[in-house]
């Protein structure tokens, strides 16, 4: 009686969700202390006190009929520029309000783009392992399907002869994800300088552009002095995704955007394609009140240094205990951690014995690596290198 | 390199939103009173001061990372919970939080329930004239099929006969928008049980349920002592779909909702249907902050007693120029006019070189017809009634 897929999608049991109620139950039958959940990614940072005092700020000054109002279909105007001249202050390209489409999202703005770039059923985006795994329903639900590569162990980065062989004339577009989501890697120039090569040749030959679609929510969220960097330097036919839910702490405001920039090969197509997408898809426009906090409040980023102490309690402490933490996540909230054995589901299984929440990377598609969300209080990780401990016994080391 | 489905609805070209543009150059050119824009459907009305109160509250008393966090897919337990008990005090059907999905307005309430529905191209929905010009790109996008009956002219009520002959066993539901955008007419309670009994019949003869889809944004928005029936009274089979834009004068915050009440057959199909088709178009979750700020104060209306007096304005000032007011608005903040001529884009045009903005009822489906949105500032309308006298002279009246 109704739509299979979309039945499917509304009873399946995501595993991270599955875990955190879990949580949540233990926590009333053995106190919250004596749980230990590092299953989602949700903000524990509050916003920055900027953004908070932007909100004030706009409440109380503004017209709440204009504050509150329809605006554009792809977002204000004024908020467009704004936002265009600190993306083109901080990045260059000489961005412009025309470049950019503001979505409930980076999840919304993906699927944009999708939806507007598939052509006909078949054609392929290309994925990274490990990889979001709504990436694969978002790509599906355009039609289109979604061509997983396996990840590239140990570091994460593209392996560029690997991409080459999965490229086809089905493929429109290549799907990056830097600070990822669950490795914690950030692609260096080199990588992104060998991928932009790599597809300006493989565009030639096909004679239309593969775009680079490069999902960056938690561009800024990045550790020791690493930089993300801008993927447009490295390749024109870019379009930028991106979520203030991460850098703002906002993720249940639902505010990104697209961006197509000038450099983009027919961008004349695209931008409308992205925003006819939009217009099927029944987002009518980003909400508005968050259009203009985000569009003041962008480049500003929660306090990271809780996010970075976190991070170094966990490289030390588990580091200690004879976990592989040879790769620290150099951008995101996550660690990506070698399982103790080759079954990460069965050493996340153990783990929750010990009531330890980790999600297994299986999920994310790479076996034999565990995530742990570190953006929880930094006294739940002290509090759990003793259960690391002994997890790690069990294991004999 | 695009969709050609989705450039299309990026560039194609909207009526109103043309005329509207329009306005705002005119506006710059001969004045700002000098132009009468009827053409968009903007609320003119202040949302309520207790929304305005409840959002301080909401800022100044909630921890922001629960404010602004991630709730549930369908929205916060509690939030449904109070808005739930809101709904079932108003309308009874012991409604309950889990038939409640939250949505980003009721643009993607009803892309959800359209995706979730169809089971394969060539589902049809049937859909009554005049109608939202959206419905038909929602349907279409879902992979189904609109059936556009013709305007039962000229009370607007429903040809049942004429629905009849359009069911077929294609045919997964039948939407409804009472109080109609842009008839501004309100179904009775005869026309709903109508309704109810044949879509009873056929439901029965199907040997499965025709789903009526009841879009009601403007359900609050009454005049004259009109209460808008509850549909769910009339056929059990209802999906409501709402919107807190009009009711709360809130359009750009993109809050609203999905109620698959509990006499819903198949309703554990159809719920997580819904839900799973939220997710495949990139709703994460509606936005939190106006999921609390709706919940509180559903039921509540911005002021309407300014879009009263305009509509009592046009009736008697239309009236005494010549124009046939004999079906003033139940509803919404829209006067449906017949035109001076039968050409109703002639007339608009015409009306336009008055610097009178209106739309012609064509882009409703209705042609003969004019839609005057009224939500504006009341000397507007004192003002444009010299220009309508001028307009009619023109048609010898």
């Amino acid at each position: 009686m109704v739509s299979k897929r979309c039945y499917g999608l509304g009873t399946a049991r995501s595993v991270i969700r599955e875990l955190f109620e879990y949580g949540n139950q233990r926590a009333q039958e053995v106190g919250p202390d004596q749980v230990f959940d590092f299953s989602i990614g949700n903000p524990s940072v509050p916003p920055p006190q900027a953004a908070l005092d932007e909100l004030e700020r706009l409440i109380r000054e503004s017209d709440p009929l204009v504050l509150h109002g329809y605006t554009s279909a792809q977002g204000d105007r004024a908020v467009r520029e704004r936002l265009a001249a600190s993306l083109a202050a901080r990045f260059g390209h000489g961005y412009g309000p025309d470049d950019l489409y503001l979505t409930v999202g980076a999840a919304a703005a993906l699927c944009c783009v999708f939806h507007g770039l598939t052509e006909a059923p078949g054609d392929e985006f290309v994925v990274f392992a490990p990889y979001f795994p709504e990436y694969k329903v978002f790509i599906e639900g355009a039609g289109a399907t979604a061509v997983i590569l396996p990840p590239h162990v140990p570091d994460f980065q593209i392996d560029l002869a690997a991409l080459e062989a999965v490229i086809t004339p089905r493929t429109k577009g290549v799907l990056i994800n830097s600070p990822n989501n669950p490795a914690g890697v950030v692609y260096t120039p080199q990588t992104l300088r060998g991928l932009g090569e790599l597809l300006s040749r493989k565009s030639e030959e096909l004679g239309r552009p593969i775009y680079l679609i490069s999902d960056e929510p938690y561009r800024e969220i990045v550790y020791d002095g690493t930089v993300t960097p801008w993927a447009p330097d490295f390749y024109d036919d870019t379009i930028v995704c991106y979520s203030y839910s991460k850098s703002l702490s906002l993720p249940g405001e639902r505010l990104g955007y697209v961006l197509v920039g000038p450099q983009v090969a027919g961008r004349e197509e695209v931008y409308p394609a992205v925003a006819g997408a939009g217009r099927t898809l029944g987002y009518v426009n980003a909400p508005s009140l968050f259009q203009r906090l985000c569009a003041a409040c962008d480049g500003l980023t929660a306090d990271l240094s809780i996010y970075a102490e976190n991070r170094r309690l966990l490289t030390e402490g588990l580091g200690q205990l004879g976990y592989d933490t040879s790769l620290p996540p150099a951008g995101t909230f996550y660690y990506f951690l070698p399982t103790l054995e080759a079954d990460d589901t069965a050493f996340c299984e153990k783990a929750k014995r010990l009531d330890l929440l980790l999600v297994p990377g299986s999920g994310f598609g790479a076996p034999g690596y565990t995530r742990l969300s570190f953006c929880v209080p930094t006294q739940r990780i002290q509090r759990a290198l003793d259960v690391f401990a002994r997890l790690a016994k069990e294991y004999g080391r």
